[in-house]
């Protein structure tokens, strides 16, 4: 049985194209036409996803619908901005209806959550790749960018980073994955209600997508600031060098790490509580340039060639 | 020499993602920040070419930079919307500096033209791809559909349809290929000051992307109308069955095919002699359903199995 890309749509995605207020009109015209909130600015990213390279050709596919959509979501978070509307390009070899169905299921539910629309893409034929751009608003003056840290403010960051990639390395190896570890790197959860949260406290906020150590960074040259982590205070870390090496340069985490003045400190265990999303202070930011590690003595670790994921590098 | 994904956008694009002062910020965080037009609608819309489906892989990368761009400017066109923001997200096998020199000077030069900035999106490793999402902008009122069609008004096309295709056919033929035909084919020209120009004019509008008869019954069906198209009106038909077919049915035009009250009649004139795109009087609406070809004599042409363009079919 063959399906040309409406069908497609119309079978595994209506769920999802009819539920905003906010959308004019949705797929099935040359372009969607949405109606922006007076005043609100557009958040915008667009992430591909390519069979081989980001995920392996027999993935669940439930799960690679979640994780394409939560690495999007995870974009929005690091803005604190309200998630509205996503297109969806979806590049098969084939139609399968058994892997459609499943991967629509796993981006709906998502979707769903968020209260996310899709308003267009395109469907076509050819090496599995998937590219998503979502779209959210925020107010202009609660925007969480990366340039804002100031000399002084408490670093930190949500949940458990470094499972994914420790994941990652035990399936390559043949070890044992434990359940929490592969649920980050297969269901990883966008950290939504905590970017939104942070409105107002965060001075910088980034997603740790390319690991703790390159995004925390990116933070510092954007801020033209120096971060000093505290090792003992990184969750996850403990003492054992192959998971400090995940936790700081692994890569492929969706929390968030942000910047934050001390006179906020208590703000953030209420947020934790609210969003039931953990938040570890890990160290300060202060005069100088890049990102140090220290010990319990406060010496700094060396992280020479430490850096994060790139693509071509 | 290895370039990681900054480097390439850095490198190659650098020249687009500085332009416009409704983009408060561009390539460099987690999204992109953009700020719309207080009452305006948000026009979206999403396009993927694939190696060897939408195009060759040995095409001269200056003219798929172009096209990749032109395919998403002529679906704001057909909106009436104006180019503002588009994100590319890019997926190549390796990095070839020459190709990404030409590439990003086929782009560039079409989006500095229509005064549209890069915003966002992705470089990966992997068959070679390219999805592009652009945005643009349009008073909600003048907004351009597909169901706005009104029994008797005239059905108007752009340009000369049907080029692209026959010069396709003539490659795979190794028959000659004109250089009008050529150019139709790698360097469309999206007609986007028509379609702004057609503001409050047009009742309906649409891309022929997928061909002439099935984006026209497109229109017919959104407005429940049929559409009632003179043979020997439509520019480039002719005599000769294998052109009919390629203008009718190819696919691949990025013209525009509109409906317009008789009233307005004149100001089609003033339109293309303004915006330097012929015009063409194609038919009439009626009531009734679907497109019907006429000849001279009145008599309808058999077009049983002549549809657009379909992936997956």
């Amino acid at each position: 049985m063959s399906l040309n890309e409406f069908d497609i749509i119309q079978q595994y995605f209506s769920s999802l194209t009819q539920s905003r207020k906010d959308v004019m009109a949705g797929i099935g015209d040359d372009c969607a036409l949405l109606v922006p909130e007076n005043g609100k600015i557009l958040a915008v990213s667009t992430d591909t996803l390519v069979a081989g390279r980001h995920f392996l050709s027999d993935v669940d596919p439930a799960s690679l619908g979640h994780k394409c959509l939560a690495v999007n979501l995870s974009d929005l978070a690091a803005m604190g901005a309200q998630p509205c509307w996503v297109s969806l390009a979806l590049t098969l070899p084939e139609v399968n209806e058994v892997w459609l169905e499943k991967f629509s299921q796993g981006f709906a539910e998502l979707a769903n959550r968020h209260k996310l629309q899709l308003i267009g893409g395109d469907t076509t034929s050819g090496p599995l790749s998937i590219t998503l751009t979502i779209h959210g608003q925020v107010e202009k003056a609660s925007v969480l960018k990366r340039d804002g840290a100031q000399d002084g403010d408490l670093v930190c960051v949500t949940g458990t980073p470094g499972q994914a990639a420790q994941a990652l390395k035990n399936i390559n190896n043949g070890s044992f994955v434990d359940e929490q570890a592969r649920k980050a790197l297969d269901w990883p959860e966008p950290r939504v209600a905590t970017g939104i949260a942070l409105q107002g406290l965060a001075t910088a906020c980034i997603d740790i997508s390319d690991g703790l150590m390159a995004d925390l960074g990116h933070i510092c040259s954007a801020s033209n600031l120096k971060a000093v982590v505290e090792k003992s205070a990184v969750p996850g870390c403990g003492n054992d060098d192959a998971l400090l090496d995940s936790v700081l340069t692994g890569g492929d985490d969706y929390e968030l790490c942000f910047t934050v003045p001390e006179k906020h400190k208590d703000r953030l265990a209420q947020i934790a509580e609210q969003t039931g999303v953990s938040i570890s202070v890990i160290g300060r930011m202060s005069e100088g340039q890049g990102v140090e590690i220290i010990d319990d003595a406060g010496q700094i670790i060396d992280m020479t060639d430490k850096h994060g994921y790139m693509h071509f590098s």
